[in-house]
């Protein structure tokens, strides 16, 4: 799909006429496996098993799944079609429970079709693909302007920390997080950028890694223990993380070990801003402490190499996400600008005014 | 060899008239198997390669290491005697640069082998035998003496974190961190402990959670940068480490992730506590600026469980080991009593009482 402008680094949702194709992300960076995905069941399990992963690309993959569910239905029963969308919507949303796009995806992709509601379903499955595509279309848009605002809070030779990866691979092109450095790399500004492998699933060392070093950017690769003594070096000048959802007073739900980032960077006194797509800022969520936690498998973080590297019988604790406090967030930056504490105005505002 | 009390956990260093055996930890938990070293360049391999680690228990394999590179030198040549004992000092002190515990020790069997000079040579090859079994038994002692202090700050119930492993697997016997929880096991006490994976090594995954299970420890692995989530939960009411090597200004250097660790107790109100030995306290290091810190190879970091997980030429950046500042510090605990602040007096009085 064209998306306007030169994408830097591989895509990891691509449609085709035979179907959804995804960059398995489980096989990266050491193998380059795309699926081709004909059902939603297809979908759910690659969501669910983080063949695709990230926010905004669960979104669009989620979205040409609800398509993949209906292309196929017999276009004379009106009223099977809109049973099997609304079946095969609320199957979707089951995949993962954290990230609101999924939902806020899907949620579109209905009201798309209740828009056609009454033109005869052939029409409505084109206006369904059409809405998928241009989700994506919009995410790739969305996550630049979020880079450019990104940009005016960093400078030229600064180190940026980031952690899990909110970067092109977690969104149709740019990521969140990783946009400015994408923009600042086109710029010519020579940034300094660690990330963090991000156990247990090392999105960070697999992903994050590999598509900055795709567009020849410089980034170094560390455990996610050695972000307190990075950031002790003054090696850090801001940290950029993504975000799966926003509550409305501000909290930040990600990737499990942001909430020690945040601590980190405030007693270091460098500045912590997360990039959030507005489709990311849920305001029916009031705080953090109603945002439901995934918790996954133990054998990710016992057998998460290939290898078993703890006992047997082991207990483990594996929460996908955590919850950072508001306060300590410098800024949230949406494609709509930068929001700034107090997040309950602010963020209603950038969410009003982008018609959300 | 008899310490004197019943051992929960397996030994790591065993010393048979064969040669050194010990535990190879780079295999656990999955395997368990011993080897039985017959020279120093063994044990230097050993210790540099991590088969033993530890600063308590690199120290004991060290000192057998200089008896293995003295015993079978011929009796009728004191001068060639004294060179090779200094020459296999020189060379396992070159082992690994952090821990002070290997040169503390390599100086006590020198000192030993000092006071028997002129006595026939197989009589100090006997007394530097000796000094070795010494060596490890007082561990063993110092050990449960630092459990003992680092109980009464703990109370039943409790919920303690720890980092890497400073467990019976890391001494003669018992630990320093641990310690103090095979002494709550005995009473009675219901502890829950949570063990750091400990990236990238993985000592918590592979060893402090083996050692914890087989003495039937509550103990739940989580992520290193899970950490700081657990806390704000409320679950944990104390952290407890080791060290390789405290300053004169109690600065703590010890496993890479310490430092952070220590900063988000801070932030969540929860004491800190650090296990020392008095073997551990560097007074000729004035402060953690002056400890050298060991880094090792990317391959770690990027290939760490035998599958590469990170992309070719990746940069990386693996120190082994950081520095606590004092003032984050809680308590260091020793054999002899907890030290509290300030630091650099309270230091001095315990090593200088403990005769060290």
């Amino acid at each position: 799909m064209d998306l306007g402008f030169p994408v830097p680094h591989p895509q990891s949702v691509i449609w085709r006429d035979d179907g959804l194709v995804l960059l398995d992300q489980r096989r990266l960076p050491t193998e380059t496996v795309y699926l081709t995905l004909k059902t939603p069941e297809e979908v759910w399990t690659a969501i669910r098993d983080l063949a695709v992963r990230g926010a905004p690309a669960i979104g669009i993959a989620a979205a040409y799944g609800l398509y993949l569910g209906v292309r196929h239905v017999p276009e004379d029963d009106e009223a099977a079609f809109w049973r099997e969308l609304d079946r095969v919507a609320a199957f979707l949303a089951t995949a993962r429970p954290t990230a609101v796009n999924l939902f806020w995806a899907l949620d579109r992709m209905r009201k798309r079709a209740e828009a056609e509601r009454g033109k005869p379903l052939a029409a409505v499955k084109v206006a369904l693909l059409d809405e998928a595509r241009a989700l994506q279309r919009e995410d790739a848009a969305v996550c630049r302007r979020i880079g450019e605002h990104l940009l005016t809070l960093l400078a030229d030779g600064m180190g940026i920390l980031t952690h899990c990866n909110a970067g092109g691979l977690a969104t149709a092109a740019y990521g969140t997080a990783l946009a400015p450095l994408y923009l600042a790399k086109e710029r010519g500004w020579r940034l300094r950028v660690f990330a963090d492998e991000t156990r247990p699933v090392l999105q960070g060392a697999r992903l994050t890694t590999y598509e900055l070093q795709q567009a020849g950017i410089d980034v170094t690769l560390i455990c996610d223990n050695m972000a307190g003594w990075v950031m002790k070096q003054g090696w850090v000048q801001a940290v950029i993380v993504g975000t799966d959802r926003v509550a409305a007073n501000g909290d930040v739900a990600n990737k499990i070990g942001t909430y020690s980032l945040a601590v980190l960077a405030k007693a270091h006194n460098i500045p912590f801003y997360v990039a959030a797509p507005t489709s990311s800022i849920d305001l029916a969520t009031p705080t953090g402490a109603d945002i439901p936690i995934e918790e996954r498998p133990a054998h990710e973080v016992t057998e998460g190499f290939g290898r078993r590297t703890a006992p047997e019988g082991v207990q483990v604790y594996n929460p996908a996400f955590d919850v950072t406090p508001a306060e300590l967030v410098t800024a949230i930056v949406t494609e709509h600008g930068i929001v700034r504490p107090p997040y309950p105005e602010a963020l209603m505002r950038v969410v009003t005014e982008s018609g959300g």
